[in-house]
């Protein structure tokens, strides 16, 4: 590439329009913007993706890890002929409006939400395997159907993030050369100076992770060295490459270089120095000089419609030469599962043995692995813990190491938690119908609690295997036993929250969580055996919320998951003997049970019978089906499982005198179900 | 030092009494003490600590962050005569033991609750930053009361946490030459070969963290080098140092250098082979030559007990010439605040201006500072929106750096909070009363919860600043808006979640956490200004929830937290308008209510009448309080947060909606106080 002034006036113009969106909502970064978008200009003239079609699933990515630079990808969206109009940026940071405080998945253009730090640059290490999984899967001789980069622009903090360290060793273990990263070097944080904290070696450190590090002196205006970077960083096919390139922030600025000019709009004579300096006229704001909308239209729009008409050729041709596959990643594209792809699953009867629930978990993925190709596994180093690796699986591993090739649909993620989650949104975020499961002990899933909040929130519908799910992990004692856990997650908007209580509510749960398009799910799962329960479903189970074991006038219901089930079913009996008349509920995730109709609640968890939650867990969060609770407020404690659940007295004795005594203390009074609403 | 046949006598013991634990147990980790015994060895014959008094405050600390090696710590704590008999080790993993399944804080001669990797290391580096602080500020020339080093072993998962990644980068750029850690490199995890997951260049990264990095390459049998490797990096005064030793996991074993040894117990015969190997009695178990407790005793314990009454004595003569500052350190060695420090706390009337929570948070720091000179604070590089920083405060840096000395208490951890929570940990956990709190956002406090989960576990009471709590961040959007935080770490045992609605609530939040021995706290304060209350006082919120304003026989009571309090006085006053009586409950932290009696907590949420909870976070979890909830079940937005606030209706008219609603609906209905407890 070769730059002149039309470059210049281009950069000029990204700079102001990021500049004016803050200004006018008073509200944003502007340092970041203005030191980037020499940057955004180069990358993203040669960049290849349709703006007429954001979901075009051969396009480059672009992900702005340090998300807090929103101005400028809403400047280049608009620019680039993305769906946002002028009229879109004047609304930056305004309620409902389409260019939001930070960039946010569900936004055209946009691959994924940013503004946690260190999440970008690690759902970009998930879109590039997901990349190199889709090409070494579908692409023939003669048939490139993927080859596209993933882009990032990232800045000091996704880099002092633990979870961008994790992220970037696998990166650079799994040798993605697809990816390609920009540091904005400007040596600048909101405490100041980076000196203050951060004086690490980056680019050895990058070396040291198995990286290509490149670095452009003089990012601020030398174009022609950032697009040497990154011609550069193309031909790595091997390697990740980092490119260290040194910025000021807020480049133009009154302000350069110094952390006033991170996050708080420009002064007004700021940004009117700016605008004459750059031949812009002061009075006015959001200028786009004609000439730059023809710039980019020609150099980014045009060429890129043309490269999905293409593409959309040489897919049909591939289609017909390989029907087989063709079909297979045209359903993919369509979004949509196999006819009948949930009849594999398996179901049990009572007569069935006890297993864990983990092992239960084991036999779903078994069955289904052969069945969805679009099924990516991985563990957090407990493959055998977590028994999420399927018999046929093989590897997603470099071809080179001898360990697995590209086409391997289970990733080692190393011990790893947040790293996983974020790569598990990126895969997720490529498209082609990318399912993503991965496995850690559920207290784990607690370090990658950032990742996972970013799935409910972009509506990534990603899988954790979450196993060892209570005290009845035993002897790892209470650093290994999750008490709040599922309570935090519970909490947390749009997240399936299972905790099954045996085969069929396991197969459940996994059916909603493989068909589920935009709400991720935990899979809580026992370490220990669990029985076969009379009365469960697939079916009934997909509610989140149903009467297993039930009696004519209850004198108490008794809810409860996981483990706890077939506890209380035990207790039932030992009621029984007693005259009291117990019914039993298996409430597996409270998300799919509150989407139910109140019809539909109230005949599970019905007025004027007192209702007694069993879980060995915080109570916390209980309340809202139950009036009394059994749970374990405290840490756990380590020792063999059994002797710790009778420590604790979750045995069949210690549900049943609980359930006395909340039948006699409730004696008479006139009981309203806690899932009626008044509003 | 030089070793002969008593120093691998020695090591053998250490692996077998390991073995042996792990065998009677039948469950844990023989792996790595066995391939670490040597190290362990090595290092704690020349360790400076009295096991008769395991907190003496110069001592060596160790932290073993591999935990599941506990059994290393347990046989090496048994032989150098601390508090663990044989009998002890004998009940390795059982319930109730003083031998749990990892190291637990509150166990004489563990320095820190270790297992969730990651976390130990990170937790090293507070251990370090605190004997920096205490040294530059009480030693003086003569009188080097504290010069104490920090050992840690660990292992590669705590190397691919992203954890130690942050915590090795802060330690590096804070120069702690006092910070020795040895990295069991044995190529094994429970995958299997790191090779699958984790190739990185170790030490190469560690070098540009500006760690100096040595390496045993026998870490088997080479007690030399090991020792040799040690005194070097004591030699390095301003790195911290990395000591990569190559080791076989499992040595001895018939399955050495194998993932079967990670972490299942040894086959019998296996057991009986090392033994006969090592020329001991295969057929005994928990066996210590004499000769190996007399060479402990000589090297360890004679010279720990020596080391302490010196000290003693040079502290006694401290105290003599510099009476005031031997006052201080006498005073924070016995665990005690300063006579009535709290009277620097603000107190506030409602004729005081309406302020931001966090802006009030600045001001009781600003007060207590100079109190308190234990005090140390930080942030996670938002100083400027947390306001954490004091005003008369200095930060804590290497004195080259011209930023600051180690004798500064602020410390500046950048963009890292998950080790900012761990060596909040570490530094609180060295002694020395010293009490910390450090700054994020709330909704970044989720980002450490592995940490904050430790903090609660082994009871350090630490202190998180944590702002901008809620959508009334605004314009950042749901990315930074907290939802589901608070009810997080509500459902965490063992930890104070304030959020004071004004600024008496803010002093009260404060005294409680300072005051506080074994329970950390997280106080979540506003961006947005908040009126000061009629009705509150220090006294009244250090309950947790209390009665603020009241009405005879009200017909509704509204509970709300921080910035919901004064909505929902403002939504009182129109139900006064409309002859609807209100009681207004502020509730600003729900562990200290739960520890009232029930009759206090009946007094303020009492029987008979509706109660509603009133807070724009996740209503998960107020059915323990409420019968309804008004409260935000789903993801904030981006906007001027008065937009935000009002588009989700929580404004006075949404309140008094609510309650009317509430009111029509139990009308008639005999309530009980969801505090009543059954059981």
């Amino acid at each position: 590439m070769s730059f002149g002034e039309i470059d210049k006036l281009a950069v000029s113009t990204i700079r102001l329009l990021a500049v004016d969106q803050i200004s006018k909502a008073n509200s944003g970064h502007p340092g970041a913007p203005m030191g980037m978008a020499p940057a955004a200009h180069v990358l993203f003239s040669q960049m290849r993706m349709n703006p007429h079609n954001p979901d075009w699933v051969n396009r480059d990515r672009f992900v702005l890890s340090n998300g807090h630079a929103v101005a400028l990808l809403y400047s280049m969206l608009h620019l680039t002929g993305y769906d946002f109009s002028i009229e879109d940026l004047k609304q930056f940071r305004q309620l409902g409006s389409k260019c939001p405080g930070h960039p946010e998945f569900e936004l055209p253009g946009v691959e994924v939400t940013t503004g946690p730090l260190g999440q970008g640059i690690s759902n970009a290490v998930g879109l590039a395997i997901a990349q190199a999984n889709l090409a070494a899967t579908y692409n023939k001789p003669g048939f490139t159907l993927s080859d596209n980069y993933t882009y990032v622009f990232l800045g000091d903090g996704c880099l002092e993030e633990g979870i961008s360290s994790e992220a970037s060793s696998l990166a650079g273990h799994l040798k993605l050369g697809n990816l390609i990263c920009v540091y904005d070097d400007n040596k600048i944080t909101i405490d100041g100076q980076t000196a203050v904290s951060f004086d690490e070696d980056v680019a050895k450190r990058y070396e040291a992770y198995g990286w290509e590090v490149l670095h452009v002196e003089n990012g601020n205006e030398d174009l022609n060295a950032i697009a040497q970077a990154i011609a550069q960083a193309k031909k790595s096919t091997d390697k990740p490459t980092l490119i260290k390139m040194t910025t000021t922030i807020g480049y133009g600025s009154l302000n350069a270089g110094s952390h006033a000019v991170h996050g708080s709009p420009l002064k007004p004579e700021d940004v009117k120095q700016l605008k004459q300096k750059w031949g812009f006229n002061p009075d006015k704001s959001f200028v786009v000089p004609q000439e730059v909308y023809d710039f980019y239209q020609a150099k980014i729009l045009n060429p890129g419609v043309a490269a999905e008409k293409e593409w959309n050729a040489l897919f049909a041709s591939y289609q017909q030469k390989y029907p087989e596959l063709g079909a297979q990643l045209a359903r993919r594209l369509a979004g949509k599962l196999p006819e009948g792809w949930e009849k594999v699953l398996p179901t049990y009867t009572p007569a069935d043995s006890a297993v864990a629930t983990r092992k239960l978990s084991e036999f779903v993925l078994d069955k289904i692995y052969d069945e969805l190709p679009e099924l990516m596994g991985g563990s957090a180093d407990l493959t055998p813990s977590n028994l999420t690796r399927a018999k046929d699986a093989e590897d997603f591993q470099p071809p080179a190491s001898g360990l697995g090739t590209y086409a391997g649909r289970y990733v080692r993620y190393g011990i790893r938690e947040h790293a996983m989650g974020a790569i598990m949104n990126g895969i997720s975020a490529y498209g082609a119908h990318y399912k993503v499961y991965s496995g850690t002990f559920l207290n784990f899933v607690s370090y990658a609690a950032g990742a996972v909040r970013l799935s409910a929130l972009s509506g990534h519908p990603v899988i954790w295997v979450a196993t060892h799910d209570s005290i009845g992990v035993g002897e790892d004692g209470p650093t290994h036993e999750p008490i709040e856990t599922l309570a935090h997650f519970r909490a947390l908007p749009n997240i399936h929250v299972w905790r099954p209580a045996d085969g069929n509510e396991t197969s459940a749960a996994y059916k909603v969580a493989v068909e589920s398009t935009s709400t991720p799910s935990i899979i809580a799962l026992t370490r220990q055996n669990l029985p076969q329960l009379e009365g469960s479903s697939v079916e009934k189970a997909t509610k989140g919320g149903y009467v297993l074991q039930d009696v004519a006038n209850p004198d108490i219901v008794l809810a409860a998951t996981g483990s706890e089930v077939s506890l209380s079913v035990d207790a039932a009996k030992i009621l029984a003997t007693k005259g009291i008349k117990a019914r039993v509920v298996s409430m597996p995730d409270f998300f799919a049970f509150d989407k139910q109709s109140e019809e539909y609640k109230l005949s599970v968890l019905p007025d004027g019978v007192p209702i007694l939650s069993v879980e060995v867990l915080t109570s916390f969060g209980w309340g809202k089906y139950a009036h009394q609770s059994f749970g374990l407020n405290r840490f756990g404690a380590s020792g063999p499982a059994p002797k710790v659940f009778k420590y604790f007295d979750f045995v069949p004795e210690g549900v049943v005198a609980r359930a006395e005594k909340t039948i006699a203390f409730y004696k008479g009074k006139d009981l309203i179900s806690p899932v009626r609403s008044a509003f």
